[in-house]
């Protein structure tokens, strides 16, 4: 953002403002039959399935403005909401944004937040069609619905893994949530001394991981291409070892999940180090991976096996032998949810 | 609320609201394949197409929570977004609904809001099907995006209402507008004198359709039982004069509209003189109506004359002759948008 320029928002009106903010729009898919500009978009799947998921990201409580450039908040705002669709084995194909903005915002500033909106939207090919821009008293309020489409009754959910199925992740786990400590860490520096540089050099995995992270396209494609339908699948969001439970509970079943098959990064391990916490602590709790976490039926093994994307971290069990982590040292420990409580 | 119970939310956590909030809800329609639990909901329209339409509500800008019980906040929520599928002649089928929640709202206040939710989608047949919840650091935020269904192509955009149409509104204008002028008063009377009870007994009808409007179904079956397809269509919720330069703009048209066949109601019209502002004001820039503003083609003018329910305002003319309202005078001014301004 220039800091020469500064327009006003409220110089724009909201109309004018909703002119400027779409006036580049495009349109990537056959099913949008009508976009932004009107009480409502209409879209047309074909005689596929529509699958709707949406997020509220509000400034404070999702990010913190201090360390997240604008242009990746917008991307994210998208990505953060694609991940959900490709969870259910859908294409997205739509999204709507709503954005509250104070006045400490400008145009160019909002236009930064709409650079990585629509970065995210080309990346993905999916369409903006439609939102509603308001004003906000304090802090900046994101929310975002998608669509996607799916072909009919293909869509999976949580709650139809089977006993005996492969427990399965794509990725890498954990690098988000350490990327977040050292963002805070150089943020309470700065607070503290302003003079001081920030040495992220080293770091810029974990800090990309979480200020831009991707949704996984990549492995619902590869699933299309092999014929493969998961048994039940969910992003990973608020951490592995909570979502394992959610699969857990709706299927009515138990888990073994093996520690050192846990897909790490190097670079995650080495920062994680620096904070002198356990990577796999890290890879359980962090959140904000948005890998998918899914199950398969042991026969599609061999589908699977070449792809370095996906990692087979355990197996489902009876409900009656509960969910747990075998470590490295052979030791048992019960999975508890410690994930992110976004009412905390 | 009962002043007895105060359950904190943060108590349930977010999986456990949410199951507390969704546990009675009730399905209406078949083209609901999948509702909340699942990282995305599943529609099937069955050929028809997808309407789509979102608004966010932000405490102090939207509403305040001074005068607005939480029931009727939740009803008006769905309400609001529902007016947007009927706009585009399209039926309403599903919600999601996503919240930002500060920690002094608590388990009951929150119920009450779904209460008022619940009773919005009872009426409207339609299905919650998702949604996200989370906390607020200040404020309260609302998040709705409607979908609905039209049969293919008989969506009705703002932008094609043709030369010498009918220019029609439902129901009656202005009343909202002057039932927010009563409660604003009442809350500076309040503010100022804690004892004095507040004198709204005559003013129900204002304030209700303030605090309770209701989205116009009926007039979406009408058309439909009629076999009418409105030339160009939209909701009244910024003004009167605002949403006809909208029509008029995106239809490269004019129009002429008479003063003396503004809907308003007798409620209205003494309570505006009670504070001394002209109704035919109220009705043109009060906003928040949600009535429908439409364009007949003039052969269509038999099936609607005998519906009280719809006035013919106008009609519309050429770009070159501007967009103008004819006084009971015989006075002629040109429309100008003085309604509301979300972004100042």
């Amino acid at each position: 953002m220039s800091e020469q320029a500064r327009t006003e928002i409220s110089s724009l009106g909201e109309f004018g403002l909703i002119d400027h903010l779409t006036k580049n729009v495009e349109i990537h898919n056959a099913s949008t039959i009508l976009g932004v500009g009107d009480d409502g978009a209409v879209i047309d799947h074909f005689g596929k399935q529509t699958v709707v998921s949406t997020d509220l990201l509000l400034e404070g409580v999702h990010f913190d403005l201090a360390y997240t450039p604008l242009k990746h908040l917008g991307y994210k705002s998208v990505i953060v909401n694609l991940s959900d669709i490709y969870a259910m084995n859908a294409v997205p194909t739509q999204i709507t944004m709503s954005l509250g903005i104070s006045n400490r915002f400008s145009l160019e500033a909002l236009d930064e937040f709409y650079e990585g909106v629509y970065a995210a939207c080309n990346r993905y090919q999916v369409d903006l069609i439609g939102g509603d821009t308001t004003t906000s008293q304090r802090g900046f309020v994101i929310s975002v619905t998608a669509i996607g489409e799916v072909s009919p009754d293909k869509f999976v959910k949580r709650s139809t893994a089977q006993k005996g199925d492969l427990l399965c992740v794509s990725g890498d786990l954990g690098a988000a949530y350490v990327g977040l400590l050292f963002l805070e860490r150089e943020k309470r520096i700065f607070m503290e001394s302003p003079g001081v540089q920030p040495d992220l050099e080293n770091e810029t995995y974990v800090i990309g991981r979480l200020l831009k992270p991707e949704a996984r396209k990549d492995i619902v494609d590869f699933f299309t291409e092999k014929e493969i339908l998961p048994t039940s699948m969910m992003d990973i969001s608020d951490g592995l070892s909570s979502e394992i439970l959610h699969i857990c509970k709706n299927s009515n079943l138990g888990c073994v999940v093996y520690e050192d098959k846990l897909p790490v990064e190097e670079a995650m391990k080495t920062a994680a180090f620096k904070f002198e916490i356990d990577p796999t602590a890290c890879a359980l709790s962090g959140g904000e991976d948005y890998e998918l976490l899914f199950t398969l039926s042991q026969s599609d093994y061999d589908k699977i096996v070449l792809n370095e994307q996906i990692s087979v971290i355990g197996y489902m069990t009876e409900p009656e032998q509960g969910s747990h982590i075998i470590t490295k040292g052979g030791g048992k420990h019960a999975i508890t949810a410690q994930g992110w409580n976004p009412l905390k």
